[in-house]
């Protein structure tokens, strides 16, 4: 299977194009969708993002991920293994929290380049065609780097933000609850939210936090918007309290 | 074929994973997505929209259905078998009218509950692989229910409300164009709006119902957005004037 | 493979009911979302979109393209084959960029109606159907038409307005890069906008053009949203100044 984690929208040119790239070059390979509006040209949210959600999927997974705000310019081109999943995109950062977390991980750089390299649309020219032959369980077309290329290592375990707004107005942050201690509140645009189970354990209009369906600390109102009503959005800072 | 109908929108996370479980358990299987903004935390207009649009498709479609604010509480999981098609879903009302309109049906309550179940997206972790049973044409793990698990007898034939509001803000209404008096006129938003056949009938500007695609009474202007031009939006009630 | 060209938008029922019926007539082959968010009722800008995107498909792609605000009316419907492609949708106008750029081209006016047509959903009933026709390479049932059928011979060979706004605020125009001359500046909503390679040529903030990675000439800002900065929508209109 392979997985699209980008922020090029579904319904624009840029998703179509890069699948049918893979409908082309590794047919019959289920594509999916995972996310089509991760944060714009934020591979640091979107990092902990796809660490979040990729370790959910089932091994031999291609993972064609592309937040790339310097397409053109000279960021690496890279193909993570990490716990027998594989991930292909910019070497931004992306993977960072995939790579800290994983137990086994092998990074190649990719030298490989297609004749059509268009300047703004290496989605599809560059980083479809390496998912494609990954799904066809070829070879990564480039050297293999054990030197410790693109990490971050100044980045956080867990990245205290709103890294993603979802289509019910829930805030995702960057942040596991399984690394918060027990009983820990979030403080977000100055409300102190407290923690629940699921929605249903809070009256209608209630703001909480709980541990969403893929291990995120994302904060809700049940029945309602928590983007509008709290006023969250990307990038806004969370803290701990205790 | 399984057709997905969801408030989860496309963009992010929710109907990539349970693309993933379906393409996984019932491999070969065509998915596509009917609905994906259906309306959020809303079963009941839901409702209406699914018995509209189902009767449509073909027989032996396995129609996902996940309209679900109750998420995490006591509601009953459901599988309907309606006139050849089966839903699998929550039991809170949402299949009522496709119930109500078929001459045949059969509802499953399902026992089974998967090993590793979240406590807010049983989307992913009870229905697809519900839906992908039934797609491998294999029997609801269930018992049959004969006693009229999660009727809704309250609710009317036809409900005299927005249920919908398209791409293009035409705004649907719970009501099957076929069952109202000929020369009918809808009231919404304090206009009153005649019967058209189609777009091209009117002149530019001009707002009217006609009978939809798929059979429902929706209000529309052409080359206009009804949605913004008459301030219509979901719940808002329409009344049937002669 | 299918390429779907229309406005439908992707999350409500529209396409996925074209889906269906190419999944149920055309079992196997790819279907990808080229544009679910074309124009809106606006075939003209349509056409430039079209001519500039399809060109990037390999031959014996089918394009699907319904941008029909004549639905109802009297449009012809059309078949086109330019350069071992094929394309099936309303006569309006839609088709008149691929036509004039191609090398060989024949049109087909199409006589064949399904059983049930609707008023208001060709795109379901009647060139879905049509569609799938073509991808198992049957021979379009209609008349070859050599007399000119639909054509534009007032449409200027590059359009010279702003026809598409992206996921990320770019906006493209209908016009063609390689058409401009050499340094030549865009004037769009009172501003003039130099030429860049790409966009990490430039800092953040800063407004230009340049070809995007399907030909056309579309202006951006680097990490910002020309269409909100800029105040630019579709329609609009650009001039070359040099």
């Amino acid at each position: 299977m392979i997985a699209l984690f980008t922020d090029f929208g579904l319904d624009g040119p840029y998703t179509g194009q890069m699948k049918a790239v893979l409908y082309d070059l590794a047919p019959g390979k289920p594509v999916v969708d995972l996310f089509a509006d991760a944060p714009v040209g934020n591979p640091k949210a979107s990092a902990y993002l796809l660490a979040a959600y990729a370790s959910w999927f089932p091994e031999r997974t291609v993972f064609l991920c592309v937040i790339d705000p310097g397409v053109g310019g000279e960021r690496p081109v890279l193909v993570v293994e990490a716990d027998g999943r594989q991930y292909v995109g910019p070497g931004n950062g992306l993977f960072e929290l995939v790579r800290r977390r994983a137990l086994e991980t092998r990074t190649f750089e990719i030298d490989w380049r297609p004749q059509r390299l268009s300047a703004s649309f290496h989605g599809r020219d560059l980083f479809a065609p390496l998912a494609a032959l990954l799904a066809r369980a070829e070879r990564p077309p480039g050297r293999l780097r054990d030197d410790g290329v693109d990490r971050r290592p100044d980045w956080p375990d867990d990245l205290a933000e709103i890294a993603y707004v979802d289509h019910f107005g829930n805030a995702m942050t960057g942040l596991r609850a399984a690394v918060l201690p027990p009983g820990a509140k979030l403080l977000a645009a100055e409300r102190v939210l407290e923690r629940a189970t699921t929605f249903s354990d809070r009256p209608p209009g209630a703001a909480f936090w709980y541990e969403n369906s893929n291990g995120l600390a994302e904060i809700a109102i049940n029945r309602g918007r928590a983007d509008r009503d709290l006023g969250l959005s990307i990038g806004m800072s969370v803290a701990i309290v205790s």
